[in-house]
């Protein structure tokens, strides 16, 4: 190995030592199906929530909080799946922009997060209308991660 | 519609009655996604548990109790997908005996989910033989659902 791949080398085992023992387990396959499977699940809740708003179905407080809590728990989890090997891992929509601004990323993955313990709390009150004032910028959200970072 | 139609409409809307609005959501081919990707998550999760009882990888407390964290949130979720269309919602492992046996199919589900503040708490200790002991009915608990009600 010559000196500027040792230096490669050195940099992606320091990289490694911030990751979590979930995100190195995940092989590109495994790291796209379970981010995408954890972004299905917050998906399919928030929905329900979004429908609830807007009076498409009832509004109902223990299905709205727990949807908002589940929401919550899987803002928590996809970002170990958001590895570089990522873009072998099969069919994603998740651009290679990601890993050149890891930061930016990262940035509004947390400020999504921060958006969801304001959802659960308006879905508490069971007052249908500060549920929707925080869904709103829940959306919102996602909509800046997605609009940068994901080919739709 | 003759009597007896009107008798299973009566049945299947007091059978609806009792589900949740994001069951209600859940259309056959939403419903086996959903359900999928939250047991993949869980799944993943409880791989690197698995694999830090038995040395494969480095024990690490703090995401051991992470893993065990996301283990328990996610063993809440995936029975909204487990709705009686879901047969026909595409590739799927799940036995139609789950309809036939739905009150046993959720007494295992809840006794999965009962092993899962025991293996917070293991983790919580920070002490790898207790995960061990805590991991092993957790395994039982998913395997005795499985071996009834999934084609592996």
């Amino acid at each position: 190995m010559n000196n500027a791949a040792k230096v490669v080398c050195g940099l992606a085992l320091a990289g490694m030592a911030t990751t979590t023992p979930l995100a190195q387990e995940m092989r590109p396959d495994r790291a796209v199906k379970y981010r995408q499977g954890v972004m299905y699940a917050m998906n399919a809740n928030l929905g329900v929530l979004s429908r609830m708003v807007k009076g498409e179905i009832p509004f109902n407080k223990d299905s709205a909080v727990r949807s908002a809590r589940f929401s919550a728990e899987l803002s928590e989890m996809p970002w170990d799946g958001f590895v570089p090997v990522s873009h072998e891992g099969g069919k994603t929509k998740a651009k290679a922009d990601i890993w050149k601004d890891k930061a930016q990323f990262d940035k509004l993955a947390q400020a999504m997060q921060a958006e969801m313990p304001k959802l659960v709390a308006a879905a508490q009150t069971g007052d249908v209308a500060q549920l929707k004032s925080a869904l709103g910028p829940v959306a919102k959200s996602c909509d800046n991660c997605h609009d940068k970072f994901t080919n739709e």
